[in-house]
């Protein structure tokens, strides 16, 4: 029997490891692998912060290396990617980060993206990021809740803000689909592509989808 | 049941859309959706010119077009995407270009990726197209193997030409990854990439993945 | 005497083609090559979609071939350049189009530029094109009438949007030119360069002008 | 009777002005302006470097200056386009550059283009400018003839070098097209075009072209 | 003893070379080179337009040529960086600009900067630069206050318009950091920083930081 | 008396802190800020893997955040500038990176810059850092010693290879200016400018200058 693909949420909130599971379910396939979603017990609760994100990288390594040998391929589901290049070091099997397959899956639909961050300041740093994968002609604009990582889960507030960003992001932004940008946002994705008329990707998924299609094919 | 994703390959060239086919097994999922590949009957032997990628632009069109209604998804399966866009206002259903989700699938996996053509005519179409998506930044070059389509089956020089190309690639311009610049390479993945020791991509078993999980998920 | 430079009208609509010729009457040399503006009489009325420039591509093309023979130079008058590059594999004779050419000429008289397009679902395939090109960082922004290529005519509707996004294009967007987005513009050039305040240029004007010279002077 | 199109050498060195005016004598039309080629008297005998250029810069404006009642557009014949940017504050009429006419015209015929300079310190110049002018995406590459203005005038080793330089711009650097990074080349245009089998473009030629349509058509 | 680290002041306001003297109090170290700021007396009161900057150019080359062996290093504090190149040719020791080294110190402290200008018309200038430089995926925007060099000297005025456009750079534009955009504004550098809370950078400071360590080190 | 410009040098390599600080001492002036070297005492002999690079990250902003309250400034002597950004949110104080202000450095004395680095893995680190920074049109090149941190401290087989690549940078590359890709170096500069003829810069002598002149001028 084949590894499981081995998602790791790099944050210690068990709540978002449980909607980002659920909204897997899709991908768990019969006799395909196993998807198996990890929290990380010394994260933060979120990654809200620059220092939250590095010292979510080092454990997000070290969960890596301990896996290497029983996981086909890994899921670094945080969108500030943690860690992936040493992941990657430490793995030799596959590792996708949420942020990177996310923007990759909005590029294979529409011409230009738009960006939900959670938080203003989280903005700094995914523009950095966006500078280094060398997407920045693509992205249409990136626009924050200013919720923080567990506030997504009081579901009202969240999902009136989420709503309220992605028009933005269609109308001012003239953005053709919509990113979430945090692992945390999973549960609205259905409801909110309905509501703002663009395709939502929950970044999520389109990292396990990469993982999934991986061990199916036995290749990139 | 579901409709079937329709995967177009725009020459006539019955081979070529055996060889895909066979190279997609892997993603026939028990329960999961059909993978109907079509040849295009009207279409030229190989798409080795841009009036041969114009031409079979409109013909996928048409087909896409006649299939709308059948399909939950299509690929086109040429490394120029021939017709992509208006597949796109046709269809209303997702529409993946070979080329656009080989490059995406080469950039979730390493830092920059070569292509291999079929022509050295083919190069400047295939930049042009690199610079439509905006993604020279993670180029490390483009070489041709000088073989046709058609040629392409004539396996003891084409593999030659493949992995001599292939190292060139690694060696000379730094490639990480590989993609194959052309459906008609699918046969020669697995061994290629033992071969020459990274990743190699085929961009319809890319794009096809991307269409298998999108209807699995029924989101982007 | 030398052949004539043979502007093609992709569309359908003689008074498009009329009103062209018309604007070119000043390139009408004593000696100098005959200007013959064709109708492409099984176009679309009006290239407003994908579809419409993937099957006009392939007619330019067949245009171009059938004409080889019997032209000093060919330029392509639909601001979406269908068929340009099948169009130079086929003729052995320069080809230009309007919308490079229109975009080039504006870069020979300032720094930036922005563009009047027709609809508003011309500007994202223009941006394609755009960033095939590598103009971005000259553009300085790109505004839809939402009329038509068959509404231009209606004078009085047409040109009061033509001054409205002239001017938002020249306030809003800081553009210090104006290039005209469609080869139906024509008859408004001079009054709206008047009225705005900055040069307006007709793409089909720039092109053959470049036709031009390369005739009178045997060179590129 | 309308103005003359003022064609300024920036340089002291008579043979050039004169060989460039030979040059431009298929766009001396009958019935059309007069195309009056200047040498600046106080001007370096070739601009060769920085200094040279920034003095020919504000010579070049005070000759606009001093012209600019009596020309309908100006010309300044240096491939460092000195002054272009005051001249056109001055002149209240167009002001076309070699270098960037040049360029241009490049981009009207091909996907890319390669640049003979004269002196390898010219290169550094000229890459500034490329970004300036944001086309370092279609620069296939530079080399220099290692010989000054004034020994451009030695026709056996000038042309023999041109060859050789415009043979590596095509084969080393894929350049599907040359530019001429001189206004002292253009005596050779012609003959080197033949020789390496791909377009030549002389600036100045193009320049002149661009003013010379802008005067028929009164328009940009 | 050491050779003073020479700045000029390309124009010919007094006031604005006191000024800037002023604000370099801080680099002058004991026993550090003497720092020595000269006007250009033949300059233009201010320089506003690119006839100033070429003209500029021209002098302030002169002034390096006659100094340069009795200077360490040169500074050219003039936003537009007259000259710096021809004064690299001639000095044979370190020419700084401000513009450069105000920009390139921005971006030691800050993701992106915004820049103050002058004059509305000095924009288009500066982006030409900044194209130059590269530097434009880090620009946040340009603003001006739409007073002169000598303007700038009414304190009441110039500073309210300092902090108006500071302010709309911090909050429109997203500025993390201000360039003053001319060696005249080095006065209201410590106000403008607390009024408006975010770092504000006197170029011609950051540029003779660069000529001092440079001369400590006696290395680059 | 002012607090100390803490220099922390992220690897646990004595002998390099030591280097490091010799280098440093033109920039110890009377009455100006202590210059204060720190070794991280956990950190990996050399920083030559991400994971290396992650795990400083994560060692220097806790150093950082423990010393927020007695220092002026920190500098991050390592060439992949690890913890930066975490590092700019807990200091408080101006943090430099000494790759950021080695490459900044070099942008402010020629128009390209090529870099050394200890390994050939670490150049692809760098490129990621290179493409965040914006500053890619700038690079000449990158070239590996193929030596550890640790055996930089072999003279004789140090400067050998850095010779060698320097020289390879300089005439290969075409580059104008050598940035030295690791903070063990600095004890080779000097020689190394004057053997290749070319500008070396130390980045922690670029970063500390950048840190000093700010403590000099209160100001950034």
């Amino acid at each position: 029997m084949s590894d499981p693909i081995v998602v790791i949420n790099p944050n210690s909130t068990e709540a978002v490891t449980e909607a980002m599971s659920d909204a897997l379910e899709g991908l768990r396939l019969p006799g395909g692998p196993d998807i198996e979603c990890l929290t990380n017990p010394d994260g933060p609760p979120g990654v809200e912060s620059q220092a939250d994100a590095d010292l979510a990288a080092v454990q997000v390594r070290e969960i890596v290396a301990r896996r290497a040998n029983s996981a086909s391929a890994f899921v670094i589901a945080c969108y500030s990617d943690p860690g992936i290049h040493a992941a990657r070091e430490a793995a030799g099997k596959p590792v996708f980060g949420i942020a990177e397959s996310g923007m990759l899956r909005a590029m294979s639909v529409a011409g230009n993206f738009g960006v939900i961050a959670i938080l203003e300041k989280s903005i700094p740093r995914h523009m950095r990021y966006i500078r280094t994968l060398g997407f920045e002609s693509r992205l249409a604009g990136e626009r924050a809740l200013g919720l923080g990582v567990v506030e997504l889960s009081d579901e009202t507030r969240a999902y009136a803000r989420l709503v309220e960003k992605g028009n933005e992001l269609r109308e001012l932004d003239g953005a053709q689909v919509v990113v979430l940008g945090c692992a945390g946002m999973a549960r609205y994705r259905a409801a909110l592509e309905e509501e703002i008329g663009i395709p939502v990707i929950d970044p999520t998924q389109a990292a396990v989808s990469n993982a999934l299609t991986n061990a199916l094919l036995k290749s990139p």
